[in-house]
Order: C-alpha cells, then structure tokens, then sequence
C-alpha cells in the first residue's frame, strides 16, 4: 500500500486463531467449507448499496501469511503449541472466493463475496474481509446517495480530518470516487488510487494577512491561472465577494483566470443565490459558487429544492464517517462443510427469521427483463442449479412466498465471478475509473422507485424454489429434533 | 507501526500543500505562527471527553519528510514550480508541540495540541493531526462511557470487523483500552500495543460440528484449561446450556477448568439471569457470563437496571465506530502569527458565537480545591500570563460572564506539557498502561454531576480576564471596522 504492502495477517479477532487452533488439534483443519459474505439490511434506509472493497481484499489475500515477527508475538501468548507455529508458518491462502465485482449494485442477503477454503483458512481471514469489506461499501453507498442529491453537479469528498485514522481516510475517499465523487482532497488518495485532488485555502490563510483583500492577491499571485476564494472569513457579502471580485479583475486583467468562490458557512441558498447574482453582474456567469459545511445527501437535496445556486457540493464528515449509520453489519457465514466429497449445507438458525442463514453453496442470479433492459429482480439459487434462460420466470418473495411476479423475456446475470482459484489470482481488477463508469451503468439499470433517498421501493430478492425448500427443511430438522 | 513506520507525510488536503506552495511563493513560508487543535462541544452529549492520539501524533510528525516518491506524484500534478519541490525535498518538522498527555479529561475549547512552527509547516501537520486526535479523542471518550455503564465489570473492545478499515481497528482497540477497557479480539492491535486480547469461538465451530455436543468436545479438547461455550447456535436454554454443562463437568472431571459461556442473542437479561441460576445449581457459582450483541453504554446501563447476571461485556460495532456520534468534530485554528519579533493573536470571527476563536498564544490551567482534591474548573489564559497562586480565584463563565464562582484554597495544574522543541521531541510517551490509570485517576477528580451519561452538568471552562478582553477588542475591531 504505502510503498511495501502492510502484512495485516493478524489483523483478525483472537477468536478465528482460537478456532484455527482447536481444528489443528482436532484434525479438522483441513476440511473444505464455504463461507458467505453478506449484509442483512441496507444501510441509511437506502434501496441497495454498491458493493466496494474487493481490490483491497484481493491485496490482503495475496499477502497472507505470517512473518516471523507475528510468530514470536503468537508464542508470547501461550496459547499454542509449536506443532501449530509450524504450521502458520507456511500457511497460505489457498483457497478459492467468488465475488460479485466492485460497483455492483447489491442488496441484502446476496453472497457478495463466497470463500471455499479449508476450513482454517476461511475462519483466519473472515475478520480482515469484513473489516474491509464492510467499511467500504458503506462509504460508497453513502457516497452514491450524496452523488445522487447532487442531481448531476459534482460532489468532492472533503473529509480525511474526521475520518477514523488514516485508512477510513484512504479508502473512503477512494469508495467515494467509486461511487461517483468527482476528486477528494485527500492528497495521499490521490497518489495511491490515481484519483483527481482538488483544493483552495483555509480561513487560516486569510487571517495571516492584514487584510483579506491582500489575502486574495497573495493567493491570486501563486495560482493565477485558477483562481478560487473562500468567502466567509469575516463576512461573505459585505467584504469576502467585494473582495474576491475586485483581485477577480485584476486577475482577468493580468491575464490569469478567476474559477469562483467557496461558501462554507451561513444560509447556502441565500448566500448562493445574491453570489450568483454578484457574480453574474461582474460579468463572471460562468465563475463556480463551491460550498462546503457539514453537507449531506439530505442538505443537499433541500438546498436545490430552495434554488440555491451551487456548482459544486463538498462533502466532509457526513460522508467519511456515514454519520447516520456508521456500520454496514456485513456477516460472514458457514454455507456448507464437506463431508467425504460431499458439500453438505450448514445452517444458522436464530429466534429472529432475518437472522437464519441461507443453507448451502449459493450463486446469485439477477434476472433483466429484455423489452426495457431494466433489473426485474434478484434470485439466490444453489450453485450446482441451472441458470434460468426462460422464455418467463415467476419471482417469489422467501418471506412471504405467497407474493410472486413473473417477468416475460428475460435475461439471467449471474452476479459472482472467480477471484481466486486454489490460491491463484484469476481475477484482473479494473481501473477505479472504469469501476466508476460501472457503477453509473448499473445504476441505470434499476427503475428510479428503488433509488428513492427516503422510503425506497423495496427491490425483490428471491430464492429459487430448490432452495427455498432446502432451507425450510433444515430449519424443520433443526428446531424440531434438536442436534 | 507495521514493521517500519509508515509515512503519512502526504496524509493531508491538498488545500495544505496549495497553502505552503502560495507561501513559498510569497516569501512568507517561514513566519513563526501559532495553531490550536481544539473541539467545540462533546461528543455523544457527554460531560468530557478523554484525550488520546498523542503517541501516533508523535510518531507522525518523526516521520514527517517528503520521499522521492512523494515529489515525483506532486510534480506530476502540475502545480508547483521545482524550486519548491527541492524546497519540500528537504522540509522536516521544526517546530514546538504542546500538548494536554494522552488520558487527560478534557473540555470544549481547550487546546488539546498547540503548534508553534514556520506556517508551511503548521499548514503541512494539519489534516493528519486532525485526523489521528479526533478519531482517537472519538473512541477514548465514547468507551469511558461504555466502561463507567458497566459499574466494575469488565469490558472488551470487540469491534474490529465493523470498524472503518485497518487503521480505525487498530487505534480504536488502543482507544478503548486507554479509556478502561480490559482487553480487545484485535490480535493485531495485541501485537503492537502490548495490550491483552481475548476471544473464543464464534457459531461457525458449533455449525461445523454434526452436532453441539460434539463441538463443546472438541472445543474443550483443544483448551482444556480454560472452556468457555458460545451457547445460542441453536437454542440457548434447551441446548446451548445444557450442552455446556455436560461438557464441563467432562472438562473438570479431567483436571480442566470450566470459564463459562457467552451469550450473543435473545433477551440478555433474562437469558443471563436464567443461566446463572443453571450455572450455580450445576456447581459452578464462579462461572462468568459473557454478553455480546450490539451493546453499547445505554443497553448495558438498562440490562444491569433489570438485573441482569453478565459479569462481561463484549462491545463492538457501537464502540468502535461511536455509532451516535461518529465524529468529534476537531478544528486547528490560527490563534497569532509573528510580525518582527512579536506574536500578534489572530482571530476568527463568525457569526455562530461559538466558532469565533480564542485569540494568543494561550495555555490552559485547571483548577483544585485543595480541601477536595476535585477539579473546580478550567482556565484558559494567555502563555505570558502568570498561573494563578491563591488564596482564591474567581472563574467567570465567557458567554454569561455574570456567572461567577469563587474557589477558596486551590492548585492550578498546567495542562499543557511541551512535546516537541524545535523539532526534537522532549517527551516520552508513558505505556498504555499507566496512560490507563492515569484516565483513573483523572476521572476520579471530577464530581460525578458531570460525568452523568445523560445531561450532565456543564464544567466550567473559563477565560481569563486578560484573554477575554482581547477577545472582545478583536472582535469588535473586525466587526467595526472591517478588515
């Protein structure tokens, strides 16, 4: 990451190492078991989310493995034997993992990403794969929402002061391009991922100087050819655009360019509106008005419904930290274990019905319907059945089976590609741009009912009837015997 | 950190750099000025926060140098001249840190860190001191109050897969153990913290198993020493429970110990009280009772009013991301700049009253009653004022200043400590454990008024009377006169 990849093999729950080690010396460590990746709830009362995190996941895969560092540190624990320090040692990930690719739009309970690994090997990366993804596809989901209130002016993420340590830094802002932000301001970001970094000046540099005219003509002298102002040190109308427009002149006259000025305090529709006015009489119709304060999807939004006239939205805190729900609660469950060469499906079965798992080695099918091109639904289905190629399908709710929908003239997309194969990268993970280009696609593939910021259409995600009955039958088996 | 330290040195908005290149230009890059790192009203509606952040400030600010790397990335942004790049080449940090020691209790507009460097510099340090100090300050402060709701039990840091990335993993375990926490899942964190990890097993090892029985064997086979059940996979009372018996009295039988079990589901208060009395009748009355499941400070404070028998708390998601109140919400503000040899106080003015800042170069000072040993109330004051002596002092509240309270017989104790001195540190970073009983004690200083998890009294944090009348004069000279 930041030259040398970081080994973050031990960035796991003491737990997956407990269990690692309780297999070890029952013998059963090596049994070939598949776990899933998935979210139960969509967060912010959003419609879907956008599935981000996989590029990072891949690089911590592929740089598993203990160090001799990490060995000392797990001997000092006492925990285990030197049988199994051995073994750590030379462990690997060799396993297998589907995922859905990075951008996808996806929903609750879709496999997003399925491990088939020895069994010690998927418990000991379940913490970090969740770690990152989780973190992710919040952010990008969030980042999506705010993207869309902007209703097509750009949006720049703005928050690495208040993001949760360096990484929720780095890899928010990366999530936030993803999704749609145009640039971030975030310096390192922006090497790292290749992405677009913006930036003016703080209140601080109009403070230093004796007058904030003078401020400006600093600033002016040392970018000439892009010349934006913050406004509101002292006061926006009566003294920041006076003054802005005035080194604005002197700017154009010298030849150079004046691009605008940043709000970042007050009423944005006011101030945006007598800006623009200001502005245009200057004879600057086409100077951007930039704001920034403590900006979300739903400020956003009511500031357009008020006529505010603002170019370009920066988005700090709420946006790096999700503010509103600030954890996604992606879970990773045991799908199936193999028992002789048999996959045999494991089941979690809980007092709340959300919370039972889907038994089995899954696939996740999205289903268009050809005369408009748009998704018509979602069908979790166990691996080994056959995509669906129609002429019709009849979709049914899982929780209230009784509620079904048939579409006429379908498509069928299978959701999950191969990322590793026995340890092996298969996967080519595309440029961040053209992951952003995907997500505009794929948005644009679900009808606009789904997207609502509040009280979204709620999208069908079904199971196939084959798995359906597996699932109600173990449930059966569970709660009625007993195990 | 992770092997070799990493650099952070492009961590920051590009604003900053943009900032430090129109110094440059200006000539002005190197004038002495003076930042504040302060925040302006307490997280989750607490009473204070706990400082923390300190030691990877520090860490930050050892490593600070642009690589080659780093330059070759800012030349191919097009920005900059090569002057300057050469000039960054060689920029390392200079300057004086002050700062209140990590575990201090501390209060809205008290600087937490003050910078006093040439301005390229002060503006490069930004954003990452923002960032490392309010995430840290975040999690310290929202786990003290996780740790104060748990009246003497123990808690532990679970949060890892729900935090924000790595890095958000990694400092929030470090938080939460300096703020009380006894222990966190992050082995990681363990690892480079020195600080104690726990874990048992999740209900993939019980699903692995043919059945639960089963499972506990094999579990209690591999930690014969210490066994402690997840006990809800399938059914808390009518299997996980007895299930966990039989096997510990198999465990004790062979000369194991028998820890207890955890519970993740259900009514915890019900559940934990109906398995205590399981757990005593079946002999083992010193068996603990470890709850997790979304708990934070409100549900632990409920579940403990309703009797419930946990004797361990496992907090996760709502700790680790500080679910209601993701941000702290930290600013660095310029407080004066040198002109000749003198340090002028800068101000800035706004028109919510409490974002105009304190002007000066200032110190804080809290006040004892020596007949009480508890905390009075806070100062801020200007550096070169004397710290106040005795016999009494009057504090006066900075928005109503007819408020008065006059303490008798006191100590002022300086909070600010210097960390850094022309660029060399002069402090050393205490170990986690002692910064822990440090927050003991500090917190034992405070009455419990303010403290309270819900409305808690507002502590005094006062201006002096030589600060607020320079205070008033700026504001009054910029808003009079305008600048």
């Amino acid at each position: 990451m930041l030259g040398e990849p970081r080994n973050l093999t031990l960035l796991m729950d003491l737990y997956q190492l407990n269990m690692a080690y309780a297999h070890f010396r029952n013998g059963t460590h090596e049994t070939p078991v598949v776990f899933d990746l998935f979210y139960r709830a969509n967060p912010f009362g959003n419609g879907y989310a956008i599935a981000a995190g996989l590029e990072t996941a891949i690089e911590y895969l592929l740089n598993f493995r203990f160090t001799q560092d990490d060995l000392e540190y797990l001997r000092s624990l006492g925990l285990y034997d030197e049988e199994f320090l051995r073994y750590l040692r030379d462990l690997r990930f060799t396993g297998d993992v589907d995922a859905v690719p990075e951008g996808t739009v996806v929903f609750p309970n879709l496999p997003l990403l399925r491990v088939t690994a020895p069994v010690i090997q998927a418990h000991l990366v379940e913490t970090a794969l969740l770690n990152i993804i989780n973190h992710q596809t919040l952010i990008a989901t969030k980042a999506a929402r705010v993207v869309q209130a902007a209703q097509g002016d750009k949006v720049l993420e703005f928050g690495l002061r208040r993001a949760h340590g360096p990484d929720a830094g780095l890899y928010g802002a990366r999530a936030s391009i993803l999704a749609g932000c145009e640039a971030t301001s975030n310096l390192l970001a922006g090497k790292l991922f290749q992405i677009p970094v913006v930036g003016t000046h703080a209140h601080a540099w109009v403070q230093f100087f004796e007058s904030e005219i003078e401020a400006f003509r600093a600033w002016a002298r040392a970018f000439p050819a892009s010349v934006l102002f913050l406004v509101d040190t002292y006061d926006t109308l009566r003294s920041g655009l006076p003054n802005a427009l005035k080194v604005a002149r002197e700017v154009e006259a010298a030849g150079g360019k004046f691009l605008g000025i940043r709000l970042d305090s007050g009423d944005l529709a006011y101030l945006s509106k007598v800006a623009r006015k200001m502005l245009d009489e200057a004879g600057y119709p086409d100077a951007l008005i930039v704001a920034t304060s403590d900006l979300d999807e739903y400020l956003i939004r009511d500031l357009k419904a008020q006529g505010a006239r603002v170019n370009v939205w920066g988005v700090g805190t709420n946006l790096i930290t999700a503010r509103d729900q600030p954890a996604l609660g992606g879970v990773y469950k045991l799908a199936a274990t193999q028992v002789g060469s048999q996959m045999v499906p494991k089941i979690k079965v809980s007092d709340n019905p959300a919370k039972v798992t889907n038994p089995g080695v899954k696939k996740a099918v999205r289903i268009y319907e050809k005369s408009t091109g748009m998704a018509a639904g979602d069908l979790i289905m166990l691996a080994d059945e056959p995509t669906p190629t129609g002429p019709a399908i009849t979709l049914f709710d899982p929780v209230h089976p009784w509620r079904r929908k048939t579409v006429e003239g379908f498509e069928a997309r299978e959701l999950l590609v191969p990322i590793f194969r026995r340890g092996e990268l298969v996967y080519t993970p595309p440029p961040l741009s053209a992951i952003r280009e995907y997500v505009r696609q794929e948005l644009a593939t679900f009808w606009d009912e789904y997207k609502r910021l509040v009280n979204p259409e709620i999208y069908p995600v079904d199971l196939s009837p084959a798995l359906w009955k597996l699932k109600n039958e173990m449930v059966h088996a569970v709660r009625g015997g007993g195990p």
